[in-house]
């Protein structure tokens, strides 16, 4: 049987994002069928329009509608703490705490030899110039908030060698001898997540649970 | 934070879908800030001429590009056997076995007392007129591949008890006495499905296959 084109179309859509397979496809395109025209227009706009009214903030590479992004052009948020993520996704899922004040910089990804993901595919260079920059030199802790996984480690890894590598910053416009080795460089909590099992937690979060224990 | 309203009305689209949650709309959303315009346009306007360019077919209510369908439209199929199911994907899943060539009637549902589906809301009263019909008097099975669970069987046998009230059919325009009570009202076959494994099998799925047992 050969599917009516403008189904077919929209299957194909559906079917090249992630994690949609062929069936989904189906599912989603043929429930749409009873959908209003007027909420399909809507979704039609809003995936035309998503890209053409969107920039990437040229200070930390997140996703806005004006540049540099609501975040860094707020005065009142710690521009001397710099949270690193590999997504905007990741601030999305940290704003939510409400409990974080600092400014953010996205790499764009993690390294991964696997998939060919190289240093100098990520904004890792530009992070290093934010902490570099004499204007926000100010720049006292650097949150490697990457993925506890593989890719993750290995880029938190990767940026904190960089970070060493940097020339010593000298006290300069009045600023009392800071030297770049005063920098903190911090790395998410590990340990078992709020409202896990431990029975099923795996051998390495355990692992990390203990060893990041506190006093109680 | 407030994301960017592009973003946020694409990721509303999103969830609005069945099954997608508030996590995959924003992973979709955010994974297409990455695919090209071009594809974005292709997807919007597929969306958007969804329901425009397709339409219902008058005899059997599957979607279709014209009406009567290709497969009402298709002399080479034997429109003497109609297979009844609740929805157009059904349509294409039997399609996909390549061994059926009688026609379709889409009933648009099955009847859910908890849902409000009621029997007037389904297409049953154009199937009992394609069944009455005399010019399409020849109808000969009733195929009824209703979905195997408890809305798809009390249709089923709905379908089956309104079949049984109609009058019977006279002799007429030259066909030889034949009667409605000759018309055979079939379920598709319930067992193990293939690939399956015995020992998961549910207890109704096992009563099935051994009362629908084979001569080996």
């Amino acid at each position: 049987m050969n599917l009516p084109k403008p189904i077919k179309n929209l299957i194909d859509s559906f079917e090249r994002l992630p994690g949609i397979g062929p069936k989904t496809a189906q599912r989603l395109t043929f429930y749409l069928l009873h959908v209003p025209q007027e909420a399909l227009d809507e979704f039609g706009e809003a995936l035309k329009n998503l890209k053409k009214d969107t920039v990437t903030c040229s200070v930390c590479f997140n996703v806005a509608e004006a540049d540099p992004c609501p975040i860094c052009a707020d005065q009142k948020r710690d521009h001397a703490v710099i949270c690193v993520v590999e997504q905007p996704l990741d601030i999305l899922a940290l704003e939510k705490t409400g409990k974080y004040k600092g400014v953010y910089h996205v790499l764009g990804g993690a390294i991964s030899p696997l998939n060919n993901i190289e240093p100098d595919e990520l904004k890792i260079k530009e992070l290093l110039d934010r902490v570099k920059e004499q204007e926000s030199g100010r720049v006292e802790e650097i949150i490697l908030a990457t993925n506890p996984n593989m890719e993750g480690e290995a880029t938190a890894m990767f940026i904190t060698n960089e970070i060493k590598k940097l020339p010593a910053r000298h006290a300069s416009q009045g600023e009392a001898g800071r030297r770049i080795n005063e920098l903190r460089i911090t790395r998410l909590g590990q340990g078992l997540p709020t409202g896990g099992d431990l029975e099923y937690a795996d051998e390495v979060t355990l692992q990390r649970a203990l060893e990041g224990r506190r006093e109680y």
